[in-house]
């Protein structure tokens, strides 16, 4: 039988399916300690206060410029810990496999899951894998869950968002939306675009070390939808209007490229590497420079402020061109799979 | 556009997966209390000994005799959970929807989700919902991660089983798998068979109440690859011999004769709703007095017993004819997408 695929067998529960877990997957993403083989694992949490998140990843290709789903996988589901608030503890990882996949990119994808959870610092305590018949799925789907500790004196919401308050945004906007469709659809651009996904959980750090917790409002990363979607959704949560600048919007050259061809808009596009921070106004230069002083924040820039809500929750977008227009949440489909 | 179909738009993070998650997934799963919108869920934990796990589903079909995939979802890890000894705080649910689901069928699952949830007594406290192209799926898989408080003095583990030890079944085995390959294979069975999907954590936290937690070594559910694969993992885990009486092993006429004609081993059936309990001998007969007493284990029974390992960790089965035999793991594929 070759080892050189995944088989169904491989998804049964029996002894093909322990030697792959035991030879092929945990070798690769156990970081230091034991890997116990219980239904659940047990982890010790420094204070009663916990986040839990989950997400499932489809993205499509798997592989793309600038990394893998495993890496989206870790990245995504770290960093969702991280916008309540939360310093990561441990991670889930369960493998949906389609028949037929390779070993070889099973364990790239693996790698790349064990390195960024070293990066975050996040351990990797427990998992599952099926395997479902070719044509089933769509060679793997990756869900990690994520377990954090939340402490004393934060309190991060989308709700939180406060009149008054001023909106950062920590880098370039749409680098992982064109990269994925730039691998898929095979557009030769001239300069290449990368994926930006990678955690954040240390400039969330970085930012709670350098200002009041309770100067922290709102932290989001616009993911799916992009950073229009992400700023309606924290609009309606805590019932405010947002007003951004659209020049004060960073966005690198050749993504402002790529949708000008394309015809799309950067503030509808996926990122997987940045926040949006909604930061109590007196404490938002400090925020800003501390952020800047960190690689993953050096292109962060004050976009916008928050507002009084006047008749409903709403963000508005001044455009380069002066004028003001209501900035709505996605509609329709814009990327199937971006992630 | 047609609201009784799953579309990909559903998938995007824009205006159309608003709509699905506020007006048909929350409504159905939230029990009591707000759900929050954002990143991660914040928990209160009691202990600092918590528990985390995860399994996918992608069981084919779907919905089956006793249940569907839904059910399937919180039991498994519901019981994933209190097989580590862990009382279930809060469930993640995460959905990966074929592109056309029926928003009924998608309706039908989500009611099951939450009336199992409220069986066990966990709540669901975030999600997540990915759309894929028709094809690229098979209708719905989903993902449920747990995280559960482990009371202080508790310490189960497949890796606990000691010589001298009771092997206690909570009742009869291969429902699940005759269920589902009936379903499958339009097996017109004159008893048809239902699935044994169910939470098994009140059961547990029973036998909690009634022995010493000390005496409480191993529990584990026998589900994919069956009681003898559940058997062989902790026998290697503990590196001790399990020797089970074939005969004592309770399996249901019906479940029995669908495996004559089939040519299946009840041994290697996967089971939803039952427990393997190893526990110190003087408290065996208490704990099958408590579990017999429940509903979900009237029918346990003791199987059989642990001893020291000469050789190598095995397990052996007296058969109905008094001969002894080895009873390996599962090896190769016996039902693929059974859970």
């Amino acid at each position: 039988m070759s080892e050189d695929i995944i088989l169904l067998a491989h998804g049964s529960g029996g002894t093909l399916m322990h030697r792959l877990i035991e030879n092929n997957i945990v070798p690769l993403i156990k970081e230091g300690g034991n890997f116990e083989f219980d239904d659940a694992a047990e982890l010790l949490v420094p204070n009663q206060r916990i986040a839990l998140t989950t997400d499932s990843y489809v993205v499509k290709p798997p592989f793309f410029n600038g990394g893998n789903i495993g890496k989206l996988a870790v990245s995504g589901t770290v960093n969702d810990l991280a916008m309540k608030g939360a310093v990561p503890i441990a991670l889930s990882l369960a493998l949906i496999i389609e028949e037929g996949l390779k070993l070889s990119e099973l364990e790239a994808i693996l790698k790349s899951i064990a390195e960024t959870a070293k990066e975050a610092g996040i351990r990797i305590v427990t998992g599952d894998t099926k395997v479902v018949e070719k044509g089933s799925a769509d060679k793997i789907f990756i869900n990690t869950s994520g377990v954090g500790y939340i402490p004393d004196g934060r309190n991060v919401s989308g709700s939180n968002a406060r009149p008054g308050d001023v909106v950062i945004l920590s880098g370039t906007i749409g680098d992982h939306g064109i990269a994925i469709m730039s691998e898929r659809e095979g557009l030769g651009l001239t300069i290449p675009v990368e994926s930006d996904a990678t955690p954040l959980n240390h400039l969330v750090e970085r930012i709670f070390e350098s200002i009041p917790a309770d100067a922290i409002h709102v932290l989001r990363d616009p993911t799916r939808g992009g950073l229009a979607t992400t700023l309606n959704e924290i609009a309606q949560q805590s019932n405010v209007v947002i007003r951004i600048e659209e020049e004060r919007v960073p966005v690198k050259d050749e993504v402002k490229g790529a949708c000008e061809i394309l015809g799309y808009d950067p503030l509808y596009l996926a990122n997987e590497g940045k926040l949006v921070l909604i930061v109590k106004e007196e404490f938002a230069d400090e925020a800003l420079k501390v952020m800047k002083s960190t690689e993953k924040g050096k292109d962060a820039a004050i976009i916008g402020n928050v507002e009084e809500v006047e008749s409903k929750p709403a963000v508005f977008v001044k455009t380069v061109l002066g004028t003001s227009r209501f900035l709505t949440m996605l509609s329709g489909e814009q990327f199937p799979r971006i992630c």
